[in-house]
């Protein structure tokens, strides 16, 4: 773990190049707008250790490569995060020198992630081998107003010389995937013309057909004078270029002008595609870059408004924390229905699929505190729509009703292949009923339940109901052949949190079911005759919940996490050597399946979900017990210890449980940052943050806070939408100020006293009063 | 299942052609030598449906081709069995018509695998489609007296017309792989040479390097009279062939003789390939093909006077065991201790791997009984060799000392990839131990235990005490995560069977201790100080054994297979509609794992192996409780429970599971043969006559006999190896008579009584006095 980064408040700033950490900088300081996004990858030629990375949303690869002995039901791909057409690059050549920063001197370099903005920058000057500096800036972003659009702007200064600069811009097809086995590649040239004004690139995936068009067109400047030229094009295979040379004296600028357009089959016909792309590009370009950056700067600062936390006391932890929120709204943005959150988000490829559970457990709390109700719904409807894919996923699996989601997923079909996830990492499904839950009891949005959620909570807990079984022996129902979110158990018998995350959803799906009786009654009757319930599955779910079996450890008065967890020998991570850490690099696989150590909050991620079902002293005697066996591994781990912590008074232990996810990425704390960020466990920060220090929970129609200032800031500040109204909460050492940025009034608590904000008004209450 | 084979004594007879099944065919009527083997493609051009296998012992390719999330410590690689050079081939061409059975009638075909003299034929009549008939008549056979050796004969007669008859007789290396991944070859060109006399073609393997040379040279003649021609040579990439074109009358027979040698890197140096094979082709050739095919009928009548069984009463049964006992011997012949015998032998390249604990658990019996004891011996050597390896592979796993054998391997290394299998089927370990004991048992030859028995005894031992654990909470030693020979139960905690084999080998470790110390002292000294074998290791082991938590049931009195198993629904087979077996091709593998239903024995494996620790009450009662849910899905399954029912005087049930092992290629059972034959457990189906209808077993030094005759046979004899002798055992309704075929006495016992068989003498035993 080397700290590379220069603290800042709204930056992330590197002010030095190091080959060795460039594909860690290349996954931090990516961009991206929901639609597209890519890695930090320089624009012109680096023949040094890079990942390259540009990826369209939704474009995939099902990779049904094979290896050892397929079982029955296994899912029939994998799904590969395309790397797509390189559009940033522009070559460039100093006289008859390659501007590569693998062969010359970098000197003042500075590449700047600018998260106020939205846009990557970065300076330097290159002493190329004979002597010759050049000063290069470059500036790029991806518009969040227009989604298809990117541009850059490149310049190039002789210092000490005069010369001649020539600049190839070019799209570029011929690309590989770093998980591609065999070196395959995965596009296929479709059509391309490369011309003076403008060129394009069209190229398909292979077996999917997935198409991307690349538009671009560019400008040459010289000192801020558009010049007249006459470009050279080139084509080859999957490849077309337009190449200008410019003489320039000592000190004088050249600057390129790279405007593209990626547009894909996900949104236009094939035959509208190149159309399509030049029309938007033309728009683009016609505005300008000033234009299109003041856009994107005003876009920004109304994500901002919507999202920010302000830290006083401590720029590191603000810097991460905006880091967080920052990439979040760069991966997801709800505009797309048909879209989701990348465990990478658009820094890296590995893992595949875009699809997890991540989003139902951590990433739609952060939507719903932090946009419009409507991009959650959008997260929520999304597993709606996949709900026939779901129920046949369950059938495939030998379940003659309900629905089993996937663990992994593109387009709603299974796409991860390993069996002790696929098939037994079933929790998912109650995260997923979780999430709807989740959603209602936060927005009040009600009409939610009768318009999707009956549909999706019913045929879950008929999933439930099948994977259940009674047990002769133990006279209960039970739950064999599970993974947990703890995935170094697997196929563990009884796990505690997925038998008591099936029961709870059985119970609000009955609780639902009440509700839409007694209140859409007509809807309620569409939708028993649409899903055929029977009173004979209700009554069935009932006896589930009355008779599940929970593994309970009598003398400790605590959860077990799994039949047999007490047959291992129990021992606290602080009595390992710290050589054996990480588990995962330093173990193998049968070791840590035997051992005690939890990667994952297992139990905890219970009584973290159904927080207002148990009491502290259980919550206290859990934690007690299972946080010293965990190692963290997951990053979807610390954050909620960090929650729970929060809850139990436990300050320091809390703290040091968010900075182990706070720059989780920016310090590189896992030591695998270059493969890419670790996206969706940011919004788990986000939840720490909020949830954790803020103690914000909604209950009862208000929103609750029961806030503690870190001893290690001053005080901290945080947006959340509610309800329609937007507040702003601020906790200092004397007071909680909460201000409504809205007209409409919200209900709130502050610890147990409740008050209403009134619109743009505010509530402040002493903490030496509050908190006692 | 389609029975299309003629039953008959000693040959597997197909008598029409049918393209349907020609790829069951293809495995069937395989042939090999322990050396190389082949399926039965066609000689000539075949464009049907067809796996092409051509295979030499101890060649593969170790693919490293991964899919999912890679854990650590997986293996590095999966070896593959590699299709290597196809030298059978013999294009025939008619006039100018290409002889290919896919695009003619084909009349009069039989194809016979000859298993009393070793080799195959073929003959049929093809009616071009010019309505030309041409009758072909072909055998071959790789030799078993020369190793590197293959010879066909191939015999073409115009029937109804007169013309040319062009033969093509070619090596080609540019073949695949059914299990390559995206089409990979995997073989190289390193020389070849086509000439008129002689022609070779050298490939070498990609990664490893295994050179493979194929000698080639042929004779033609017509009608019985050699002819003088010129072959015409060609060569292409990875290709060389000789071409004769020869007019013939109606009613002339043309045939070609062609010989091949293959020799491989394995057995000479790089330089020395070419003249190596030269050297072998010339000579094999000099003593032409009838003097080979006579070496052959006595090769073979030599192997089948140790090893046949007579069955009367049941051709099909008669038919059945000796195709196993041929394919037995056509795969594995001892002569080479670093080869062993791979789970499909030379008919097909699926599973990978030469070794599995198949060899010990079911082949070392075979071999033990029906050849000289050295072959055993090597097979047990074979693992002795890999020791180190052994150890190798526990220190990855994180285990500070002692071995773990692989589960897959070709040189001693893990070469398969699944966790649950690789990481935790680590009974295999306890089969090693086992395979000494039985050798010892069965030869007498204590010498193996200073020799080489210990020091693998005690690197397992060392191997379980650290894979074991201390539960506090049961105040037992627990093992946690294992997968049991019952595949179908994944990370399960203390399997029964594996539990048991543990503390089996750590009791049978130092009663060896205790031998050698009182035997071989200066030997055992030596090994103590090799081994640095420490008191407080052996009392460790001494714990264990007194402290090893078995999973029981009281109530039903029997062993349970791995805690937790009393959760299941328990049904038994015969419940379940017929329309869900096989399990394995109509559940999906979450359903498998947590169903009751067994894939093949595990409680019972171990009552197997300790069966004179345990009384006929207690496996009555666990053979009750588990046979009735085990589907015998491993072809390794029905021959233990055959074995077991035996002994408990089940003799219909005994029978029924006979059926299931014996006939299960012949009979395509599994429906699977195309994929080819399951060859060792072709070595269980033997071990159901010998040691479930015959009872034989060994103890206190006697070979003990308790056989009895299915109803179905009239009497059955077998030949059986022990100590020196070789006696014949007879059993009809009336008597049992051994008949000892050597000059050394021999000590039995039928039933309860003990006897000696003088050398060339007899003892006769009237069963109604002795079943008494």
């Amino acid at each position: 773990m080397k700290q590379y980064l220069k603290v800042d408040e709204w930056s992330i700033i590197e002010e030095s190049f190091d080959p060795a950490t460039h594909e860690i900088s290349e996954s931090i300081f990516s961009i991206g707008n929901g639609y597209m996004g890519q890695r930090a990858n320089f624009e012109e030629q680096y023949s040094g250790k890079s990942l390259q990375g540009s990826y369209m949303a939704g474009v995939y690869y099902p990779d049904k490569t094979r290896v050892g002995w397929w079982k029955n039901g296994y899912p029939e791909y994998f799904a590969k995060v395309l790397n797509s057409t390189n559009w940033i690059g522009i070559d460039v050549t100093i006289n008859d020198t390659v501007l590569d920063l693998a062969n010359c001197e970098v000197k003042n370099f500075v590449r700047e992630l600018n998260m106020k903005e939205g846009y990557l920058s970065r300076r330097f000057v290159a002493v190329l081998a004979d002597g010759k500096e050049v000063q290069v800036e470059a500036i790029r972003f991806v518009s969040i107003k227009r989604h298809e659009i990117g541009a850059i702007r490149y310049a190039v200064t002789p210092l000490n010389f005069s010369g001649t600069v020539k600049l190839v811009s070019y799209l570029d097809g011929d690309v590989q995937n770093k998980d591609s086995n065999y070196e395959e590649k995965f596009w296929l040239e479709v059509d391309k013309a490369a011309a003076a004004d403008v060129s394009y690139l069209t190229l398909k995936t292979k077996k999917l057909d997935f198409h991307v068009t690349s538009v671009m067109s560019f400008d040459v400047f010289k000192n801020g004078t558009k010049l007249d030229v006459q470009p050279a094009v080139a084509e080859r295979e999957k490849y077309v270029s337009s190449e200008v040379v410019v003489d320039a004296n000592q000190g004088e600028t050249v600057a390129v002008y790279k405007y593209v357009a990626n547009v894909t089959s996900r949104n236009f016909g094939l035959g509208e595609l190149v159309e399509a792309g030049k029309k938007l590009l033309a728009d683009a370009k016609a505005a300008g870059f000033d234009a299109l950056l003041k856009e994107q700067v005003d876009g920004w600062a109304a994500k901002w408004k919507e999202s920010d936390i302000i830290i006083e006391g401590d720029t590191s932890a603000q810097q991460a924390i905006r880091f967080n929120i920052f990439q979040l709204n760069q991966t997801y943005d709800g505009s797309d229905d048909r879209l989701n959150i990348g465990p990478k988000g658009f820094t890296g490829e590995k893992y595949g699929g875009s699809t997890y559970w991540d989003t139902e457990a951590y990433c739609v709390p952060f939507y719903l505190s932090t946009a419009d109700s409507e991009i959650s719904r959008n997260l929520l409807i999304y597993r709606y729509k996949h709900l026939e894919k779901a129920k046949e996923n369950a059938k495939k699996l030998g379940f003659t009703k309900g629905a089993l989601y996937p663990m992994v997923t593109m387009n709603g079909e299974e796409c991860h292949n390993e069996w002790e996830i696929t098939f037994e990492e079933i929790h998912r499904n109650g995260a997923i009923a979780y999430a709807i839950y989740n959603y209602v009891n936060y927005t009040g949005d009600k009409s939610y339940l009768g318009q999707y959620g009956l549909e999706v909570l019913a045929e879950i807990s008929r999933f439930w109901e099948q994977r259940v079984n009674y047990s002769a022996d133990k006279n209960k129902y039970v739950m064999l052949g599970v993974t947990g979110p703890n995935e170094y158990e697997n196929n563990s018998n009884n796990n505690w949190y997925t038998n008591r995350i099936a029961a709870w959803t059985m119970e609000y799906t009955l609780e639902v079911i009440d509700y839409l009786k007694a209140n859409e009654s007509a809807r309620y009757q569409e939708l028993v005759g649409k899903l055929e319930l029977k009173e004979e599955e209700t009554k069935k779910w009932q006896d589930i919940i009355a008779n599940m079996y929970y593994p309970y450890d009598e003398e400790r008065q605590v959860f077990l996490q799994q039949d047999g967890f007490l047959d291992k020998e129990l021992i606290k991570v602080k009595d390992l050597p710290q050589e054996n850490l990480p588990l995962n690099q330093k173990w193998s696989w049968d070791r840590i399946l035997r051992s005690c150590f939890i990667k994952q909050a297992d139990v905890l991620q219970g009584l973290y979900f159904l927080g207002d079902r148990y009491d502290l002293e259980t919550k206290k005697r859990n934690f007690d017990f299972y946080e010293p066996m965990t190692v963290h591994e997951s990053s979807l781990s610390p954050c909620l210890h960090s929650i729970i912590a929060c809850e139990l008074g436990y300050q320091e232990k809390a703290y040091e449980m968010y900075l182990r996810t706070a720059r989780l990425d920016l310090d590189n704390y896992n030591n695998d940052t270059e493969d890419g960020c670790h996206t969706t466990s940011m919004a788990g920060t986000w939840m720490s943050v909020i949830q954790g220090f803020g103690g914000l929970r909604v209950a009862n129609d208000e929103l609750v806070l029961r806030p503690f200032i870190p001893s290690h800031w001053t005080s901290f500040s945080f947006k959340v939408m509610f309800r329609d109204s937007r507040l702003n909460v601020s906790v200092t050492d004397e007071n909680i100020i909460v201000t409504n940025e809205t007209d409409v009034p919200a209900a709130i608590r502050i610890y147990d006293s409740s008050y209403t904000v009134n619109g743009n008004g505010e509530v402040k209450v002493e903490r030496a009063t509050a908190t006692k």
